[in-house]
Order: C-alpha cells, then sequence, then structure tokens
C-alpha cells in the first residue's frame, strides 16, 4: 500500500464495476475512500474488500470529499448530482464515468461549474461490486472532456489521478468524444445485433437451422457485442442520438457500395475495399 | 499409430493449413497418403512432418488412389480436377473442401460422377503446410454436400472418413450450405469490412484520430473477419454471388428499421430488437 503524499478524499457513487474497480485501487494509493450504494450488500462487500474506508446509502457522506466520482448508470447521473449537490463545496470536483459525454456534460456543467466529464474506456461483460478489480483501467484510455469553463486545476487533479490508476488520458470535446466512441463502439453495436436480427428474422427455417449448427468463430466475433446487454446498447442511442444516426447513414451508404460491386462484379473495386479495411485495421488495435 | 483395417490411398492435392492437416491425422490413422504440391518445399515438409508417404508435383502420383481431397484455392479446384482425370478410376472418389458448394459441385459432378462436394469449416489465420496441425477439425462442422447422383457408398466412405477426423456431418443441398454460410460466415465478412470501410473513408480527421486511439475489443472483435485476408473475401463474393446479395439485401433492410427507430425515438422497437439478438446468440454458438 502506498500512501500518496496528495492523499485525497474521494467520493465514489455507485459500486458496480467501474465504481468498485476504481475504489480498489484509489484506496490502494493511499486515498480515503468513501462509497456510496442503495444496496447494502455492496456497501458492505465494498468494505470487506478494503475497496471503501467508510460506505454509506445516505449522500451526505460525501460531505468534505475533494473529488467525487458518480459510477451511476447514464440516466441516474443528473439525479445523482442534484441529490449531493447540498454536500459538495465549491471545491470539490466532479466526475462521471458515463460513455456518452456531450448531453452529460452539459447538464451537469448547469448544475455544478465544477464538473468534469470522463470516460475510463475499460470494463468486462461483468457487473457489480464482485466483479470490481485491481487495475481494470491499466493501460486503457481515459477520456477527459473540459469545456471552456473548467478549471485548470480540476484538470491537472484529474490527470493524477488517471496516472495513479495507469490509465492513459486523452483530452477532447465532449461532442467529438461522441462521434468518435459511436464510430468504435455503438455503431458496432447496431451493426452487430443487426446481423443477428436478419438471419434469425429473414432466413427460411431450414437455412437457419444449417446456420446455427455451422456458425463458428467468425459470426461469434461479430455478433458479440450486439448479443449484449440490451439496455447498454439502448442507452448508446438514447444519449448520442445524432452521432449514431450519422454513423449508420455513412455506413449504411459504404455497405450499399459494396453491394453494387458485388451485383455488377466488379471485383476490382470490392478487392479494394476488402485490401484496405485489411491495411487499416491495425490502426485500430493499440499494442 | 492406429493402423486402420480399411486402410485407404488417400491422395491429397494442395499442402496448406487444411489439406496438410487432413493429411497428418490421415497418416495417423493408418491411411497411404500421397501428396501432391507444386512446392518442393511444401513436398519435402509434408515428408518430413509425417504428413505424407510419398510425394509429387506430378499428379500421376494418385493413380490407383480410392480417395483424392482436392485441397487447392477455389478457383484452381475444376482445372486440377480436370488436370488428374486420367489417373482416376471409376471408383475412386473425388471430393473438395471448399466454403462454396453449388457451383463448384456443379460444374465437378459434370466432369466426374463419383465427386462429392465437401467443406470442412476449421481454420485458422495461418497457411501453409507449417500451420497445418493434428486435429483441426476435431469437433468442427464437416458439410458433404451430396447430389442425385451421389451413390451410397462414396458418401459411407467421406463419412467414415470424417468420424476418423473426429469431425461432425452434416449433410445438405449444395445451394441450401451456401446460403447458410452466406449468412454466418460471407455476410459478416462483408457487414465487417464496411465498418473498417466507413469509418476509415466518412469520418472527419481529427474525430477518426480519437477514434483509433479510444477503439478497443468491441470494435476488434467486430471487424476481425472483415479485416482478414481480401481474397478470401473476394472468392466468397465470386463463387456464392446470389447467395451474399440476398442476404446483403434483407440485412440492409433490418439496419434501416433500426436506423428508423434510433431517428424515431421508438426506444421500445429498438429495445425489443436488442433483447431479441442476445437471446438468439447462444443459438449460434457451439462451444
Amino acid at each position: 500500500m502506498n500512501s500518496s503524499s496528495s492523499s485525497k478524499t474521494i467520493g465514489i457513487i455507485g459500486l458496480g464495476l467501474i465504481g468498485g474497480s476504481l475504489a480498489l485501487d484509489l484506496y490502494q494509493k493511499g486515498h480515503h475512500i468513501l462509497g456510496i450504494s442503495r444496496a447494502h450488500q455492496s456497501c458492505r462487500r465494498a468494505l470487506e474488500r478494503k475497496a471503501c474506508h467508510q460506505v454509506s446509502s445516505d449522500m451526505e457522506l460525501v460531505r468534505g470529499a475533494d473529488l467525487i466520482f458518480l459510477c451511476t448508470p447514464i440516466g441516474s447521473i443528473i439525479s445523482t448530482l442534484e441529490a449531493i449537490l447540498p454536500y459538495v463545496s465549491a471545491s470539490t470536483i466532479l466526475t462521471d464515468v458515463a460513455s456518452v459525454k456531450g448531453v452529460i456534460v452539459e447538464k451537469c456543467s448547469m448544475l455544478c461549474s465544477n464538473f468534469i466529464g470522463g470516460h475510463p474506456m475499460a470494463g468486462n461483460a461483468r457487473t457489480g461490486i464482485e466483479a470490481a478489480q485491481y487495475n481494470l483501467f491499466r493501460n486503457a484510455p481515459y477520456v477527459l472532456t473540459p469545456i471552456e469553463t473548467t478549471s485548470v486545476e480540476s484538470l491537472e487533479v484529474m490527470q493524477d489521478i488517471i496516472a495513479e490508476l495507469g490509465a492513459i488520458t486523452y483530452i477532447s470535446d465532449p461532442y467529438e468524444h461522441d462521434r468518435s466512441v459511436s464510430w468504435i463502439s455503438h455503431l458496432p453495436v447496431m451493426v452487430s445485433a443487426a446481423l443477428l436480427e436478419s438471419v434469425n428474422s429473414k432466413a427460411e427455417p431450414e437455412i437457419l437451422e444449417l446456420a446455427k449448427n455451422l456458425a463458428s468463430s467468425g459470426f461469434r466475433d461479430t455478433t458479440r457485442i450486439g448479443g449484449g446487454n440490451p439496455q447498454l446498447g439502448l442507452m448508446m442511442a438514447q444519449y448520442n442520438q445524432e452521432a449514431i444516426l450519422d454513423s449508420l447513414i455513412n455506413y449504411q451508404q459504404v455497405l450499399q457500395e459494396i453491394t453494387d460491386h458485388i451485383r455488377k462484379q466488379d471485383w476490382i473495386s470490392l478487392e479494394t475495399i476488402l485490401q484496405r479495411a485489411q491495411s487499416n485495421r491495425p490502426d485500430f488495435l493499440r499494442d
């Protein structure tokens, strides 16, 4: 356990995979961790796992915190922020971990001048405090989305914390963040879900039956994120509607080009696209 | 090494991943393996690796074989079959391993009455005799596509060989096979390649740059097969044009429905599709 010279009091609201994993790492780095969860079981486990020093289901626990992470589901962020405002001083930094930033940053910044949007891009398919783990964020991108009114000091505090987590800071405009994640996260969910839906709803019964028997790793990988938690996909569409529509429309144009090449037997154009896909893909693969 | 009581002389033309892996397993099962490759290096390695008892770049080597596997790239199957016909007796069974069956079976059956189409659904990203491995086909589907004129005896021989490989036999009409693999293998390649092409060609430079930094396992998995060997994707489109066009058009309809739901904020309909994707996906996953 390292006792940092700049030890802070950190509130974490929502002790699921992300909140719990932040708590574990930051506890170990010597910060004083205040955990909030409505579920008593999560509070108890957070203490047992040494993720938090104090826990409560009462928001008042975060009074006096230097920094507060809002780690609730995206639909509860605004109401959670409103609920803790009475216990937040002017110097308290507030941040969130939602995967969409434009709408969230806009609303939260109106409620609190010391809010800075964040998106740690780590996770796995598990949920809850039991899924929380050390080093979840190590080497993962962590996007911060400061706006005009964000203070340099708050930004620096967040960058120090991200460095302690071993994550890699990216600074972005909130809406540019949303357009980027639409391309590499939200659009792929829809593309992948559409694959499952189309074969299930459009293939004739005997073709579908054989397809189910023959499907292997290619189909498994291409459908993985489309077959994930429906609530996450829905949330992406609801909170990032404009960007996801734009990328869907662009995607459909490309798919139509591919279809036209195949229909016209324009194999050279099809091959060019497939070659470009192969040569461009490594740019998207970190390490 | 098991010496089978029904030991056969088996010709394998094309000593790459599939041909080489078939050779390794069938050699070990006690069959006498005759390997053909134009590359002397592949022939030499096939002997060294105990994949073949005899090798040659001359097709005449397969004279007298009970069974011959055509394991060349799909574009060379017909010409290879023509080249070996002088050395094939009426009792010799010919089979191929191509991933498209309709066109191949039609043409090969005209050239040779004892041809039976096959598609072992195994492989990995590697190629060549060095990539060949034991048990590549174990527990994998192996589709046979007999037609009206296929003899019961030939089908039985193939089923016995597939059982020796530890693979699972599926019997299908050649064109129904092609429609099934279009859904679970060929369509996904186009869907996945279109994802790479659209973000690369349609995202603004600064959005693309951030997207590359933020892309993680979701994007990696969804683009894996689209970023694979362009020649394979091209071959799928060329040899399975009708089925792939049909599945592309059906897919586009579903994607348009999803886009419409998002545009109209019809979250209930979107959620229904996402839920169905989640609940249907396990049907496609063999363990």
